[in-house]
Parts: structure tokens; C-alpha cells; sequence
């Protein structure tokens, strides 16, 4: 059942370009507040941003082989994503790997489990994001699977999703909606544009987006301190 | 019972200026180790710093419609302090409500819950300190209360109330103990600042303090290693 | 039972000196996969780093007094290594104890607790890795005892250990091994540069590390996607 | 600061006697979702169960000193509410005190910390919640108070107030609100008692709760399944 | 975007029967240690079990809305597997939802979320498997969806998926899959039996299961302690 | 570096049966506070009790090969201690093995992991003290030690030293220390049982330990409610 698919879709590098500017909480809300992974998925360094199109990994616990493999079946614009058929937090990834992946083209990794040589990561500016630190080694005993459905961090992931991280986490668009989706963000992120710069001038989310009266509908009332 | 009270009092701002410049563990110590949230709350960026004072927000679990209300009653020099009935680590605050306040003067959030946007928050400088990250969306469905007393990670904040936060956490000063407490701390700073000068010229804290003999009956020994 | 002992082993400053330029990961691995704390330590600054030998420090919980005691036991090339006798994450350890430890030439602290004073010691560059950061103060009414061996954040640790902390957390290496584990783990890392010069040019690990074959006997299958 | 109040405020006893039969989540529910403690406090045996007067005590971390000093201010009907004024979950009661309190009529214990003898308290019926299960000593060298307003698992209480208690967490009711809660209370229990006779009978609360309207005003649609 | 698929498929009613003998750890090994949902889902009382079809139900966070119009989606023999789309421990479910689950021959419910009613539920015997207890309330205001695949606990699961929980954990299997495991789960438990008969007999599983050469193949070394 | 090393040394019998009728809590008094495993190590079913010697065990991660190797060298008695070298928490022991210690008369398990099969332990009544629970099967790829002092749960353990666990935890007693610290611990209970009948008679800890003047000298005083 141990299977590496090669060659799995990817997504035009032309839309995997138009998320690279966007937020991932902006893209979270356009596709109707789903695909976000788990907050305590966390970047190995401040700052991190990557977009790319997802090769999916799938390891045993505390066990790294796969993701050797896995490197194989990258492309310039990847992004890997893996995760242990049960949680363990060792440090499954390191500078080597990462050196590896960067010759590749690959953009990042997302991996719930554990991530070492963090100092190493951030001066050559290869993003992880990662479930924990740790300096613990895994082994290379049993294999996994590379390119199949999976998990991660409570989001299925399908090799060749969209996968968007930064400083507020991750988040997985299906391939099929990687266009329309980047159309809504970038609606949203005009819209937000527009009223951000409102909200400079001291435009209130009160009068903006009509609240007032909703609020007062439901019950709330204003009063004077101490009154 | 969901109420807004308007005109909150607040702290003479040359009080609140005093503490600008005050670490929160010497305020802490200074008001007899009372006052400090749980250290679960962590600022988003590191180098956080803000004093200001108290407007309190009562959420809804996941819900932040009541954000949206707390910006009209901010002045110059409020920190926001928000917290979910339940908690609830979605991402209740980001950039554009960040901007509301900022533009209102507003000089930090202290929220016992997520935040997203971290990047445009540390690029804006708008200090917030939260429980979590996340770019999970929260709704606008239920209202709460601004401006009454509520307990954030552990305290209990009233309206008007000094709050300061920096890397270290975040300490809670009541209005009324606000001038005291400053004087306390500075003094406790000037005493710390000799301190310092002497600890830098290699004086030790067990003769500083006068510890040795309260050891000594206390029944510690000292011998040669191995002897 | 409370004994501080004087002049404990210590490791000679040019062995000490030769691990300077090593990673935990590194000497993790070179000694077998042995000696690294937990992952829950974390460096209180990103790019902390320190290498040094231990004097270690028995605390009661939410008490630092025996930390106060410490710093007379130690010289210049010391790391503290502290730890209660049950969890606290009180913050026992801020500014002027690090400037008295610097004074004192220490190179850091591995701290099982809370540590406060986070944006002085990031100014000073004395590195702590602890398990929480609060201002919470401690008391002194109890008393432990100095440089005997204990179990700091899972690993046990003697004085006269050798302590190698970075950001990927910390690990020990027992004295009487510190010279064979140096050449071990230089030995190691010289293979792993020339392996980062194969990976940079684009070499795969399935080839390096000649895993081909050790996959197919495991039952490893490659298939086209979608075939 | 330390203080001991002595004969704080008792709720009338016909009405403490009225909660016996209430569960926590009605409770909560009858006084607008309010007073409910965080769900990490765990009653530490199963079908825990009490209703009673809230004697607080404010403890030093790690120190259980001022447990002592409450068993004399309490009275029958009494439940003890203790928390430290920073967290740490040694156990801070046991056997002993628990025999103490027993023996002056008090229902049970609210700690925000850690409790031993968890096997002599499921033997003599003596229910605690607390946050963690812990057999490590506290000392007694600081003092604190009694009968001062403190937070709890993120509730505030004043001596006086009602606390409820079962395996579904605590919640706490002002004392100048017991009766109309305890009202509102048996209310919501007999409108959930006739209820729960029609689920009996397999009415859906689609229909009883009259939500059809509504959800499909919402956008609601079904659809066959695979169709 | 919010659909209930009505009508899912099941699994045929001796298939589901043929589970109820069976444990989780035993199923989960039999399909090739996959479907196991994260250990953070416990049953809310000791002894819990049961064996069913799901049906999935996405909520809202804090908001318990959809489990009320999944109640009329179910019959005999299934099993609630209910989601929010970000993580909230409120109290989603209780006595009530429960009895009317009950009456329509549910057996039981696995809910990423927070649990209230415990009693109630024990003396039901009404099973539910949560993330949290929690007597906190939930709204009825954003709709969701009933028999879409969802991710729970860490797992995909399908509407007719079978369900499988007990004191150990839940395993989902997927409906195609439920005959040949269910297959492979009596042979493993088959020889479970034997090989526990032996073991009560004292055979060793070095032995048993020939593990003596791959041991010492290892390099695994035997020497008399203190030799 | 893995070896098993065979006849450790053992407590003599009746020195251990001395132990059975003592608390974790007593014993962990007795011998000055020291010994007590982390509170996250939690018995598998209520009432769970046992004392007797230790055999160790150093596992790898997620790998409970060791342990089928380590039933070899119990004997009637022993209770096996088992942790990995970096923390996993999948399911390393079920009823298997646990039928193979019962069969050589083992006590019961201490193992920093997870553990599964818990209806059928519970049945059996073989006790188990663990970090998690999971049904999540582990490898048997890498070899580890048998019989070597090694860290579990934050105690130093050797082979041969006592181990008590009940609901409170697990203490562990040196093994020379295991005659003096059942002589204190039965001391120690002399005095609680005598203190015990007082207390059930009424009789206050501020009177029976003399509390009330060192309160006074701290400062404590007393005040009317309210007053």
C-alpha cells in the first residue's frame, strides 16, 4: 500500500504567482472560511511566506525516509507537505533536506511534526512551517507514501492543492478552485484596500458596514459610565 | 444586558506617561506581585511595548462584533482589553481593525484570543497580545457588553484601569492605585539601577541581600566537590 | 540534605571552545542520539547560542533563592543549569541576575521555568533557554542545593557536563565524553558539508545515501498519478 | 495586604438547598451564559456533586499555608474556592485538610491548582475540582488572604457567592442573584423536563424549536445524497 | 454553500454487528494502522463502546445549530460525527440533543468539541467521544452542513464511513472497506487469542514471534548487571 | 551502545510489602520531597495501585521492541519502567503484553508513552501509569536497553529501585534507601493517622501544627466582613 505517484498535477504557474502577494487570512475568507490548517502550526522563522502547488508526503511516526523520497517527484514551485500517520514531534527536517528541496525549486515545507537546524533554515530563507522544534532525530525503517490524499493538520490536502502559508498559518486551496478563489481574494483584498483607507481617515466599522441598526435590534444599549 | 457604557474614566495622562518607560515585572513587584495575566498571553512581535488605559471589551465565543462597537468609545492613549465569554482561539482582530483604533490613538489590544495579520501588524507597529495566532475568521452574530469589569488570562480589568504589557506579559494597575504604584516602581527601578551598577562590578546578590546567614540557619552546607 | 558543593569538575576551555561552532542536531546525533532536553525548552531570543560547562542549581518551586546562591559557585565558561524540584513556571530569573552572572563570565542559563526581563537580556545578549517566559516573581524561603546531579527537562545533567544550546534546544554531553563526542561530531559535520555541496548541486539522498534498493525490498511501488 | 475576613455573607440555606438538585450547564444557561468556570477544572472523581456558600482563599504559589487558616473561618454548607495568585499545580490539599473541613460541614473544594489522596477522597466523598492531579508537597511560608474577591479558572468570586459544582465544571452565581437564578433556573429545568419527554417520543427539535423557518431563510438547502 | 445530503449510504446492519465484538487498537492494526482519529478525543465515561454508520455534521465554531438538523438525517444503528470548522471546546451537546438522538436509535456521537451533561449521559448510557467537557453554551446562528465528507480529530470521514470507539480511541473505516477489514480484523483477533493464550501459559513473544536472531542481527548484547 | 543487562538487583520482599499499604503522597513526604514522577502520568483506570522493584527500559520512539525483549528478565514482582528516547505517545502496550508481565508476575507499568487496550487492563486488572492513551501501534525496528538507569517522567530511575504508583502519581525510592524511607513513610502515616482522628474531631490545623503566631509575625491579621 506503500506507493510514490509520480507526475501528479500542478496548478498554472501564472495563478500560483497571484496568490504570492496575498494574505492568507484574505484567501482563508474567500473561499468561505475553509482550508485553514491548525493554529499550532507555526513558521520556524518570523517573516516566512510561501505559494505553491502541494507534493504531499505521508510518513510513519518518528520515521523521515519518505520525505528523501519525496524530493525526487519535486518541481521548481513546489511545496511539500507532510505528515505522520501519527503525531510525533522529532525533528523529521533539517538543513540537508532543505538544501536538497531548494536545489529543486521547492518553496517550503509544511509539516506537522518537528523541524531542527532553525538557524541554518532562516539565514538560507527556506520556510518551514512545523508542529514543533526539536533537535531529535528520526529513522529511516518504514516507508510511507508520496502524492497521496492526506491530512494535515486538519486540512485534507490532495497533491497539486494550492498551498498558501505566512505568519498567520496555512492554507489549502483544491486545485480546481485555484483560479476563482484567486479572483475573490483579490476582490476581498481591493474591498479591504478601499476601506482601509477609510478607516485611516477615522471612518468607523460601525457606519462603514451599516451595523447600527442590526445592533440595535438586538438589544444593545448605551449608557454613561457610573450613570 | 449587552450595554455599552460610554465616558469610562480614565487615568490623568501624565500618570500613564510615567509608565512608559517601566518594565512589567518591576510594576508587578512594585504593587505586591498582584495584577499580572497569565503568561499564556504573548505579544505578537517581539519587542512589544504599550501603557495605556483600560476600555474592555466582552466578546461572544468566535464572534468579534463587539470590536467593532469598543473603536467608538476609544480615545488617544485606550488599550483595548477583549475577552470571549468562552474561549475561543479564532482570529478576532486584524489590520483593519487595527487601523480603526490606531487611527482613534489607540495604543495596543491585550486579547484572550487569536489574531491574524501578524505581518501588517509588526510592519504598522500596532502592538497586540493575544493567546494565539490565527487567521481563522469569527463571526458578527451576537453582541456583548464594552466598558465592564471582565477578567482577561486571570485578572480582573475594570474600565480606566493602567494597563502596560511588553515582552514579558501584561500587569493590570487599578485606576485608583495608579499614581502609587508608579512612585512605588520607580523607586524599586532607582534601587534596582544601583543594584545593577554593583552586580556589573561582580558583587554578589548572597552579600547585597544579606542572604548568608538566613541560609546558614536555614541548614545549608557547602563542600568540596567530591570530597 | 541542602549542600552546595564548591569546585566541581570542569571540561578544558579548548574542548569547550571547539563545540562553539557546533549545532545540537549535529551533536545530538554524533553521540548516539543521547542528551537532549525536551522540546518545550526554547531559547528566549531568536540566534541564541552557548556553549559552556554546567553548575547546576536544585531550586524548590516558585523559590529562586538557591539561584542567588549559584552564582558565587561560578566561573567564566559556565552555563547554569536550573531546575525545581516540581514544575513552576514562575519567572525566577531576570535582569539583575544576569548581569551578575555575566560579571561573572557564565554564558547562559537553562532554566526549567519562567523567566522574566525578556527585552533586557535581548539587549545584553545573555542567552536563557527556559520553559515559559512570565514576570511572576518568586520568594526565598527554601532552600536546594548547588552542583549536584539532576534531571533538568527529562535529561540528567552533572556538574562538569558539558551544555551546547541553540535554537534548536539543548543538549548534554556527559564530561568524561566531551573530547571522543567533539571529534565525533566534527567528523560528522565534515560529512555533512561535503554531502550540502552534493545536495546544493542537485545530488538526491536516494542516491547519496544509496536507499534505492533498501526501498524496493520494503515493497516500495512508483506509479503515475491519476494511472 | 494579608487579611483574614471573618464572617462573610451566607446565602439563606433553603436556597442552597434548591441548587442541590440543578446541573451546572442549566444553572449557566438560567443566568445568561455567565459565571462558568474554565473547563480545565475537573472533579477528581466521577458523579462529583456540590452546592454551597463560596468561603475564597488567596494562596501563594506552591504554598498551601492559607488553607489552614480557612477551615476555622468555615461553616456548614460552606464550599472553599482557593487559587494561587500564580498558577502551579503541586498538590496543595489532601486527606488531612479535607478530613478538617469535612468535620466542619463543608461540601467540597474549588482549587485552582493541585490535589493528592485522590483515592482516601473518593473513599470519604469529598469532592474537589481542581486543575491537575499532583502528589507534590506545598510549603507553608507566605501568607495571604481569606474571604477577599478572587479569580478563579478565570471566574471572579466573592465570599458569599453560590457555587455549583458537578461533572460538568463550576459555576459561580453572585449571592445577590441566587434567588432569581435559582428561579430562573427551575424554570428552564421544567421546560427542559417537558422536552426531553417529547425527544422521548421522537419529536425533532426542527419542530419543537420552530427552526425550519429560519434555517432556510439562512440559505439551507438538501439535497439527495450522491444525486 | 450549506447542504444537507439526505439519504446517505450505510453499511449493511451484520457488517456493523460484526464490529461490536471488535476493539479500536485491534481494527487499526487489521487495516494497516490507518483511520485512527488523534488521541485527544476521549469517551466522557470509562467503559464506553460503540459500532455504527456515520453520519457527519460541519458546524459553526461555538455553534451547535446543525446538530439539531443532523438528528433528523439519522437512523437506527448510525453514529453522529460532528466537526466545527475551527476548534472551540464549548459545550455543543447534551441530555437533550442526546434523548432525541437516542429515540431515533443512534449510538452514540465522536464531537471535536466540548461535551456537557456527563451524569445524564452515564446514566443513559448514551456514549459521546469529545475533545473537551465543557457546560458552556453554544448559539444557533451560522448554518452548516450534514453528510459532506469531513476532517474530525485528525481524520477524513465519509457520511456511511463506519465508525468504530471504545475506552482506546475511535478508528473510522472507510464503507467499501468495512467487509474485507471486518475480515482481516476477526483473523488478527483470532490470533490475537491464541497467541494470548500462550502468553498466559508464559511463553515469551522473543520466542513467539522469532524475534531472538533479528535482535542480535541488531546487535543487541545480553551482560549480568554490575559485570 | 544497547544492551540488556540481566539480574539487576532487587528489595528484598518484605520490604516492598511494606509499601503496598503506604500512599505515593506519604512516601514522597518521607523521603524529603523527592522521587515524584511529572503529574502527566496518569493511571489507565481508577483505584489502580502497585508497588515493587524496578526493571528498566530505554525504548526508541514510537518502537516498543524493547519491551517484548525486557518480559525475559522480570521476575514476580517487578513493576517495568519504560520511556523512548524523545517523547511519541502512539500505543507501545496493550493486553498482549501485558498478559506476558502478569504471567511472570509483574506488577504493573510505568511507561512515558501511550498505552491502549484499556477495557481490557481495566478487566485484567494489570495497572498501568501513563502519559497517554492510544491505540496506535508502534514498530519493532530499532533496539534499545534493558536494565540501564535512565529518565522517565522528569525521575532518574535504576534498576532495583522501589516504585509506588496510585491515583496520586509514582514515587520512585533508591533502592538503599528503600528500608529508612518505609520506616519514615510508616512514621510519618503513625503521625497523620493520630492527627486524623483529631481532626475529624474537630480539632484545627492553626492549633494542632501551631501555626497561629508565625502567621502573626508574617502579618497576618483579621478583620471583620465588611467592616
Amino acid at each position: 500500500m506503500s506507493t510514490v505517484y509520480t507526475n501528479p498535477p500542478r496548478i498554472a504557474a501564472e495563478i500560483v504567482a497571484g496568490y504570492a502577494g496575498l494574505g492568507v487570512a484574505t484567501v482563508h475568507e474567500a473561499q468561505g472560511r475553509t482550508g485553514l490548517m491548525q493554529p499550532y502550526m507555526r513558521p520556524v522563522y518570523a517573516g516566512a511566506r510561501a505559494a505553491g502547488t502541494a507534493v504531499t508526503v505521508s510518513l510513519a511516526p518518528a520515521d523521515n525516509w519518505m520525505l528523501h523520497v519525496a524530493v525526487e517527484q519535486c518541481q521548481p514551485g513546489d511545496i511539500v507537505v507532510a505528515a505522520p500517520t501519527s503525531l510525533s514531534d522529532a525533528g523529521y527536517f533539517g538543513e540537508l533536506l532543505a538544501t536538497s528541496l531548494a536545489a529543486r525549486g521547492v518553496r517550503g515545507l509544511v509539516l506537522e511534526g518537528g523541524c531542527r537546524d532553525i538557524a541554518e533554515l532562516t539565514r538560507m530563507g527556506f520556510p518551514v512551517w512545523s508542529r514543533a522544534i526539536s533537535a531529535q532525530g528520526t529513522v529511516k525503517g518504514t516507508i510511507g507514501s508520496v502524492n497521496v490524499p492526506l491530512v494535515c493538520a486538519g486540512q485534507l490536502v490532495h497533491p497539486g492543492d494550492l498551498i498558501l502559508a505566512d505568519d498567520d498559518g496555512i492554507v489549502v486551496v483544491a486545485r480546481e478552485r485555484a483560479a476563482p478563489v484567486l479572483a475573490a481574494s483579490r476582490a476581498r483584498e481591493a474591498k479591504e484596500a478601499a476601506n482601509r483607507a477609510r478607516f485611516e481617515r477615522g471612518a468607523l466599522g460601525l457606519d462603514l458596514y451599516g451595523m447600527r441598526e442590526a445592533l440595535a435590534q438586538k438589544g444593545l444599549t448605551y449608557k454613561p459610565y457610573g450613570g
